[in-house]
């Protein structure tokens, strides 16, 4: 257990969840024993989700790769996400203000059914923009936007503020994954920690893809990929979509949240967090990793 | 998602957790409309951790036994018990006193801890009583010490009330517990819906497991099971096991949590619930199956 969770922390990760707690906080009674557990508490849900996911992703993995985790550790990473998950609970309940448990408890399974979604929009080719909107709304954007409301709920600010918080929250969320989606095919394997094009590899169809499939030539390729296709093949398709307009459009799309999300921030009282809100949205829309 | 879940309530149970959640209630101000969230609640955080242990059982199964589920359906089990656990918190914030929440959290950490030492203490077979109590005690004790303490706390009970229906419940569990586990020997194959001996099959150490060990010579016979153990050496072994003592001094183990828990029942107030949880009681001390 000790080792897992010591192997989940190296691991890294941005931490912008808990970030946007802590900043969110700060427009109202910012009391760092407080909003410190919250901050916990958003990072283990998050990462309890992706222990989770590493399970389905091992699953995969197994039908042809060679990477192959025992059993043993599959049966451990789940109840391991149960036990982080539940930790996450125990934090959260020094919230005292039950709207706070309603909108966790709501994003939660809204975080579910996404993960359940994801499974099932695998390799379904015919899903239009919306199945992905609402799935990365669902699998991301809805944590990040609680996140901020949460931090906000926690520090006592009053609603039309918390409110406005989890709408940022939500655009912002949406960008960063949109761009994540995007650095899957156009970031080298040292920037991402493993191959490009891993999405599309496991069936995942992302917004490159969803563009790139408007050109009936390119569709006709990318329908190709399937469990069994070679890394020669694999590599040409991805060559095919970097190569297409579908990375500026998709860019272009996440710029169009990101603008969303700045918009939003603007209409908050003026502030240092608010400041650092702002950068960090800038960065998001800009980074390569 | 329908399907499963369908097929997870038709597969009935006999819904003790939400017995106890209603009949605690009754100590109180009884309003049917909160205390039935509750009630849902304790039955479907019961269910979401059953769903997750159906996979490691699934996992098990592969390793050399022949009902094989696909991997899809792994996958789709952890999610739907991420999922079911997510419904019953939304539920449970229609609760707005905090020391519920504390107490749920708590329980839920517990019962993940709970089933991770379960997968590690299989066949170990060095493992003394301490364990194995420490063991039932979160896998199955403290949900229902839980449901009798939330659906107390939900209907306004006092404190020292809603205390005592917690320990009537973690001893009538304890009891519950020890009497499934002596059933799992000696009921038939139709009382129990599958084969007898399974927990031992799968490396699950109980009491009866554990009274038989301390016979030296059934002991040398007990370590011989593991995982490619043959079906006729496996019969044999449960027959021993069952035509030993073990069996009778496992039932009073469990009479004694019953009486324990009989006897917290007798300083609660009197009424009709009182009645009832004491019927229940009794009945899971004498059932077979």
């Amino acid at each position: 257990m000790q080792q897992a969770s010591l192997h989940l922390l190296q691991a890294g990760g941005k931490r912008i969840r808990p970030v946007f707690v802590l900043l969110a906080a700060k427009f109202g009674r910012y009391d760092i024993q407080v909003v410190k557990d919250v901050a916990v508490a958003l990072e283990l849900i998050h990462m309890a989700s992706l222990v989770h996911d590493d399970v389905i992703d091992d699953a995969d993995l197994r039908r042809g790769r060679p990477t192959i985790k025992s059993k043993w550790d599959n049966r451990f990473a789940m109840y391991s996400g149960d036990y982080i998950f539940a930790k996450s609970l125990e934090l959260m309940t020094n919230v005292e203000n039950p709207v706070a448990h309603q909108i966790l408890s709501n994003t939660i399974v809204e975080l579910t059914i996404g993960e359940i979604e994801q499974i099932k929009d695998k390799y379904r080719f015919e899903q239009n923009l919306r199945d992905y909107l609402l799935r990365i709304k669902r699998k991301t954007a809805l944590l990040i936007a609680a996140s901020c409301q949460l931090g906000a709920i926690a520090a006592g600010v009053e609603e039309e503020v918390h409110r406005k918080l989890a709408r940022f929250g939500y655009f912002v969320g949406m960008s960063f994954q949109i761009t994540d989606d995007v650095l899957d095919f156009t970031g080298t394997e040292k920037e991402l920690g493993k191959p490009a094009g891993g999405d599309l590899l496991q069936g995942n169809i992302t917004l490159p893809v969803l563009f790139a499939m408007k050109d009936e030539k390119l569709r006709s390729e990318i329908v190709k990929v399937h469990e069994n296709i070679g890394s020669d093949e694999m590599t040409h398709i991805i060559e095919l979509i970097k190569n297409s307009n579908a990375i500026e459009k998709s860019l272009e799309f996440s710029d169009r949240y990101l603008d969303k999300a700045l918009e939003v921030l603007d209409e908050l009282p003026n502030n240092k967090a608010k400041k650092t809100l702002r950068d960090i949205a800038l960065y998001i829309g800009k980074r390569k990793s």
